[in-house]
C-alpha cells in the first residue's frame, strides 16, 4: 500500500435520498461536487430543508455542478457564504438557475460556466464532463482523471440512457469510451436511486408524446398539467402539443414561471412566445388552455394544491376538467397527493395520473440501464451513490450479480474511498454525521429545537404568570393563557382557577424558584388528570 | 315515486379510507354498521384517531359491526357512551376484541354475540350474515332484506375471494344465492379498496405459505417479522413454519401479545402452547428464533421502529439477521417504513419486503374478484363504498364497464341512498360533515386547535411577563421564554433584553390592553426580521 493519490468522500447523498456533495481531494486540490439539500425526511415542521453539514471538511478551491436539481444545487448559498473564496462552475442553464437563488437572497458570487466539450484542469486531475440524459437540460458525469492518466473515476450520480428523445443528444458513451479506453483502474461511483423499481428499462422522454397527445385530443375542455417545474424537455413537450392542438398555455405558480423564463432567456425554448400566455392576464373562464401547474407534490403553499381544494384565486376545478399528474410522488407525499387527487375527484374532474397511462418517465436508470453502462465503461470497481443504504446495498448485490468482474464496494457518508499510487482501493470508514437543519432566513435550528416544537405541537402550552405582594408571601395577581387545549378546557377555565386559587393557599414563596418548579409540575398533573396528556407549561414569578 | 322503504346513509367511509360507519333506518328501525376510526390523513401532530360526527344522525337501536379491524370497531367505546341503550351485536372473535378495548376503557356494556349462520330479525328487514374472507377472522357481509323479501341490500365493506386458504371457509356464494335468487331488486354495497391496483385478483392467504418457508429455510440466523397484529391467519402461518422448522415464536409487543391471546382464548390456535414463548423470559441471545414485532407501520411507539432503531430493550438488529416485512405500508407511512428498512441496512441485517417476494397480499378484492362478485349475485345496482372518492369514481367506471346491466351510483358520506315502497331508488345528497378529531382521554380536539399548534410547532413560541410599578407608569420588572427558537436566538438574549428595554422607554401604560396588543406584534416583528418568521407570542402584564 502506498500514498493516497486521490479521495472521494461523500458529505451528503449517499445513505440518504438528497444533499449530494462529493468531496475529492488530491494532495494539492480539494474540490467538491454538487452541493444540493434535502427535503425532510420525517416530520421537521415547515422547516425549509437540510444541508451536509459541512463543519469537518476542509476548504474546498472549487465547487463543480453536475446538474441543475435542488439537492444538487439547493445549497450553493450555504457553501459560498461558507467558503467566500470558492469558483463554481456550472453549465450555463444550471448557472442561470443558481444566479437567480442568489439574486433572491441579495448574494454576490460569480459564477463560471463550462460546457460539456471543455475539460476542468487542477494541479492533481482532470475532469472532463459527460453529457447524460436526465429530468432536467445540461445534465453531466464527470470523469475524474490523475495527471498520469492511470485512474479513472466516473462519478455519475444522477443519469438515464434515452436513445430517442428529440431534445438533446444521448448519452455520450462515445466520450467515455475514448477517454477511458486506457486506463489501468476504472472506478464507477453510479446512481442507485431506481435500483428497486420494477422498471428495469426507463423510457424515454419521447415515449410521453403519443400518450400526451391523445389526452389533448380527448379533452372536452381545459386541461391542468402538473408536473416538476425544472423538466423543461417536458415542458417543451406541452408547449409542442399545445401549438399543434392550437391550444394556449398558461405557466402558473412561482416555480414553473421560474424554470420556463430561464429557459426561454437562453434560448432555449423555440416556440415560446407564440403559445405562452400568462395568468394573470386571463379571466379564468377561459376554456382552451392548458394551464401548467406547479407543486406537483402537493406542498401546502403550492399552485396545484391551491388549484385542487379550491383556493387558487385565477382558476377552479370544474366537472368537465382534465388534471393531469405527469409526475411521481416522491416517496413521503403519497397522501398528501392522494387526497388532492380525491379532492379532484369529489367535483368530478377527469384525473389522469402515471398509474393510468405512461404519462411521466422517471430520469433515473433501471436495472438493465446500469447493466448497459457497465458493459460500456467496463469499470473495476462500482461503487453505488445517491440512494438510501438499503438502495445501497441491492446495488451492490445486482453489480456482484451482473457485473461480477468488477468489485463493488459499500459505503455511506464521510466515508472514504482512498485510491493509492499503487492503484489498491481502500474504503475509510467515517463518521456518522447528522445533516443540518434550515428554517427561515437560512438559520440552523438545532434538533433538540425541532423536539420542542413536536412536544409544543403534541400537547399544547399553558403560560401562568403570577405577581406576589410586596411581602413576597402570597399571590397577589395572577392571569393565565393557553395555546392548543381543546374546548373543554378553554370553556371550564373557572375550574382551573379554582385549582389555583386552591393551590395558592397552601404554598409559601420561601424558595420562589422551588415553588415555581412545583406548580408548573402540578399545572401539568392538573391537565394530564383531565386530558390524558400534558401540556408545555411555563410559570413566572414576579 | 313512493314512500321510502330502507334508507342507507353511510356516517364515515364512503371518500375516505377508515371511519366506517353506516346508518340503515326503516319505518321502525334505525340500526348503525359498523364504528370505526380514520387514522389521521394529514399532519395532526399526535393525535389519537378521528371519528364520525354522530350528533346529526338518530338514535340507533343496534350496532351490527361486520369484522374486528380498527376501521370498524375502533369507535365502538364513542358509539356506546352516546348511545347507552345501543345493543351491540359481532362475532364471537370480534366481541372478544372489542370487550378489551371497553376494559381498557374502564367502560361496561354488553356485547351480544351472532354466528355467521345466525338471522338478525328487525322490524322492518333481516340481516343476515354472510361469511367472506378476508385479513381477520370471522368476517362477514350483511345481507339485508325488507319484511316482504323484495329488495336485498347486499353490504360488504371489506372483503377479498379465497378458494385455495386452510384456515377458514371460502366466501359464502352459495348462501347468498340461495338468499337472493327471487328479490326484485338486488343492491350491492361494495368494496373499493383495490380499485385502482395493479393486481386484478388478489392471491390467496395461502400462496404465501411455501414463499415464507422458502426464508425460514434460508435464514441462517434470528428471523424478525412484523405483519398485521390482526391478521390471525398469518400468524398461524408463522406459527406452523416455526413447528416446521423447530424454532420458538416470540410475539414482541402489546397489539401483537393481544390479538394473539384473544384468538387463543377463543381455542383458534391449536400449536400455541407448544411454540410461543414469551419475550421477557429471554436473554436476546438466542439464535433459534422467531421474532414477531408489532408495529408494521412504523409508528413512532411501536416494536417495530424500536427494534430497527436500536431503541428496544429484549432485541437488537444484528448482520445476520433476517427482517421480513409481511406488510404493505398504508397510504402516507411510505417514508416512515423505508427510513427503517434503511436503518436495517445500515446494520447489514437481511431485509425482505413484499416488494422482493410473495410474503404479503390483501385483504380486499381485484377488478376480477369484484367482477365475479358482480356474476354470482347478479346485482341490479351497484353502489361503491369503502374508499376515496377517486377510488368510488373508478369502481363506478369499471361497474359500468364489466356489469353494464347494473346500474352504478356515485354517493359520498351522508348523502342517503333511499329505496323507495315502489322498488325505485334515489341517491339524495347530504350534507358534508367533516370527522371529528380525538386526542388523549378520549377528547374532542378541535379543528381551529390543530391550527393552533401548527403554528406553534412552525414558529416556536415566546412568553413575556411584564410586572409594572405602583403607579402602572413604568416596567418595574420583566423575564421571558422561548420555546423551539435556535440556539442564534437563545445564545443573544441580551440583545432582546436591550430591544426590550429601549421598548420599554418609548411607552406608557395607560391603556394596558392597546399596550400589551403592541408589544406583543414588536416581538414578533423583531424575531421576524432575524429569523424569516413570527414567533408565537404571548405578553402578560401585571
Amino acid at each position: 500500500m502506498s500514498k493516497p493519490l486521490i479521495k472521494v468522500r461523500p458529505v451528503g447523498g449517499v445513505g440518504q435520498i438528497g444533499s449530494n456533495m462529493t468531496l475529492i481531494q488530491g494532495d494539492n486540490d480539494t474540490i467538491l461536487i454538487d452541493a444540493g439539500i434535502l427535503f425532510p425526511y420525517e416530520d421537521f415542521f415547515d422547516i425549509d430543508y437540510l444541508i451536509p453539514d459541512m463543519s469537518q471538511i476542509p476548504e474546498p478551491s472549487h465547487l463543480v455542478i453536475t446538474h441543475g436539481h435542488e439537492d444538487h444545487i439547493g445549497a450553493v448559498l450555504h457553501v459560498v457564504k461558507k467558503f467566500p473564496k470558492i469558483k463554481v462552475l456550472a453549465s450555463p442553464f444550471t448557472a442561470g438557475l443558481i444566479r437567480k437563488k442568489l439574486d433572491f437572497a441579495h448574494h454576490q458570487h460569480q459564477i463560471v460556466e463550462y460546457r460539456h466539450f471543455d475539460q476542468l484542469g487542477f494541479k492533481d486531475f482532470t475532469i472532463d464532463p459527460i453529457h447524460v440524459n436526465h429530468s432536467i437540460p445540461e445534465t453531466v458525469g464527470l470523469l475524474i482523471k490523475d495527471t498520469k492518466e492511470q485512474i479513472g473515476i466516473f462519478f455519475i450520480s444522477d443519469f438515464k440512457i434515452d436513445f430517442k428523445t428529440i431534445y438533446e443528444r444521448p448519452f455520450d458513451f462515445d466520450k467515455l469510451i475514448k477517454h477511458t479506453k486506457d486506463l489501468k483502474r476504472k472506478i464507477l461511483l453510479c446512481d442507485s436511486t431506481n435500483i428497486t423499481s420494477s422498471t428495469k428499462e426507463t423510457p424515454s422522454e419521447q415515449d410521453l408524446i403519443p400518450v400526451l397527445d391523445g389526452i389533448f385530443e380527448e379533452a372536452k375542455n381545459r386541461i391542468f398539467i402538473t408536473c416538476f417545474s425544472s423538466n423543461i424537455h417536458r415542458l417543451m413537450t406541452f408547449i409542442n402539443l399545445c401549438k399543434k392542438h392550437n391550444k394556449k398555455l398558461v405557466p402558473h405558480g412561482r416555480s414553473m414561471i421560474s424554470y420556463l423564463n430561464t429557459a426561454n432567456e437562453l434560448g432555449m425554448i423555440p416556440d415560446f412566445p407564440s403559445v405562452v400566455r400568462q395568468a394573470d392576464t386571463m379571466t379564468g373562464k377561459e376554456d382552451n388552455v392548458v394551464v401548467l401547474l406547479s407543486g406537483c407534490q402537493g406542498d401546502f403553499r403550492g399552485t396545484f394544491r391551491r388549484f385542487c381544494v379550491g383556493e387558487d384565486s385565477q382558476f377552479k376545478p370544474r366537472p368537465d376538467d382534465t388534471v393531469v399528474l405527469s409526475s411521481k410522488a416522491i416517496p413521503g407525499n403519497e397522501k398528501k397527493i392522494s387526497l388532492l387527487i380525491n379532492r379532484l375527484s369529489e367535483v368530478g374532474c377527469h384525473v389522469i395520473t402515471a398509474q393510468d397511462k405512461l404519462i411521466h418517465v422517471s430520469g433515473h436508470p433501471g436495472r438493465k440501464d446500469l447493466q448497459m453502462l457497465y458493459e460500456k465503461y467496463q469499470p473495476t470497481d462500482i461503487v453505488p451513490i445517491h440512494g438510501e443504504s438499503y438502495f445501497i446495498r441491492e446495488h451492490i448485490e445486482f453489480a456482484n450479480e451482473v457485473f461480477p468482474k468488477a468489485t463493488a464496494h459499500y459505503f455511506h457518508n464521510n466515508d472514504s474511498l482512498v485510491i493509492h499510487q499503487d492503484m489498491t482501493i481502500d474504503v475509510v470508514d467515517g463518521p456518522d454525521i447528522d445533516p443540518i437543519i434550515i428554517h427561515g432566513k437560512g438559520i440552523i435550528l438545532e434538533k433538540e429545537k425541532i423536539s420542542e416544537r413536536r412536544k409544543l405541537a403534541c400537547n399544547g402550552s399553558v403560560f401562568l404568570s403570577l405577581k406576589l405582594s410586596s411581602t413576597r408571601a402570597k399571590v397577589e395577581k395572577y392571569t393565565f393563557h393557553t395555546m392548543g387545549l381543546p374546548t373543554l378546557i378553554t370553556l371550564n377555565e373557572d375550574k382551573f382557577k379554582r385549582f389555583l386559587d386552591g393551590y395558592f393557599i397552601q404554598i409559601n414563596f420561601k424558595d420562589e424558584e422551588k415553588t415555581n418548579e412545583e406548580l408548573r409540575v402540578a399545572i401539568r398533573r392538573y391537565f394530564d388528570q383531565i386530558l390524558g396528556y400534558k401540556p408545555m407549561t411555563t410559570v413566572h414569578i414576579l
